[in-house]
């Protein structure tokens, strides 16, 4: 199996992002994570923090959407998730990559050599991992994780009608809480 | 991590059980499978073959166990359903194994270094491969998968409270139609 893209989808807080830029660095070819974001801002014109939230922290664009079953026609989220579509699609026709989140598994389902992965780990270990990487905040950790999840699966399920982390729609999934984050890198490496 | 035990689940016709018995072989550790069945059926008094089928693909026990809110009392698959807990318990006392199936799992869930694997593989891969291996049946293939499938998930699902085949109840899950058997069982082998 020649796998020239690798997607990875993640929990929030699982260390799915830190895998795969280790991984893109190991493997010496691009990871598409933020890089992405801003591609995404410049096409569409938006900034590149509504971007972020548009896709992943939405303040219930895509929802309402889905809940008004879109009488209103297409949304901000509808638009954005087009750009995405099409810039994925073509960054995955000009090389080998890695491409963090956005939904990336879904769109290239049949379009390229894709080793699509989900990385998921208890909620203890994103916990403490999450006030490690992004620090303190108001809400706790496990507030914080519970919400971002919740976004992140009901904005997949609307875009792909796909469930999100269930093992069917990837080729593999590892937890990265038991098996930690350096191993989980070398097996995704061992089979590209 | 230590992995004394491997607990492999599967979907029928995904190669699951090739792949506990390999990795078994190569780590030179007991593969339960049908072994586990003798045992169970030793114990309990009852025939092997049913003792099969009330784990497996039972005439409807445990569902119309659970329709009827149990108000019957204990059935014959609960009966079975803790032969077999203690008997699993038992085995991952004795030292390393593999063990296939039978919600090893989640009765090992905190009892063992435990390395919890799922295999699954498309309908197409399954339907071939079931041909091959268990020979043409009166139902279609896909129809036996389907069947077997929807069984298995309704026993896990009632005995373990777990969703079967969620990602986030495994180590890691392996998509065997698209890495191949073999490269299942050395993924596996690697986190031994």
């Amino acid at each position: 199996m020649k796998n020239r893209i690798v997607t990875i989808s993640r929990e929030f807080g699982s260390g799915g992002r830190t895998i795969g830029k280790k991984l893109a660095e190991e493997l010496g070819i691009p990871c598409y994570d933020n890089e992405l974001l801003q591609k995404i801002a410049q096409e569409s014109g938006f900034d590149e923090n509504y971007v972020r939230e548009a896709g992943e922290y939405a303040s219930g664009g895509y929802l309402s959407a889905a809940f008004s079953r879109r009488a209103s026609g297409p949304s901000n989220a509808d638009y954005l998730w087009k750009i995405q579509y099409d810039l994925i699609s073509e960054l995955a026709q000009k090389g080998p990559c890695v491409i963090v989140g956005r939904c990336a598994d879904y769109i290239l389902r049949d379009k390229a050599d894709c080793l699509r992965v989900f990385i998921h780990a208890d909620l203890k270990f994103r916990a403490h991992r999450i006030v490690e990487v992004y620090g303190e905040r108001e809400q706790s950790p496990e507030q914080r994780i519970k919400d971002k999840d919740k976004r992140r699966a009901a904005y997949h399920r609307f875009y792909t009608d796909m469930k999100w982390g269930h093992a069917q729609n990837y080729d593999l999934t590892l937890n990265s809480g038991t098996l930690g984050i350096e191993r989980c890198v070398q097996i995704i490496k061992s089979l590209y």
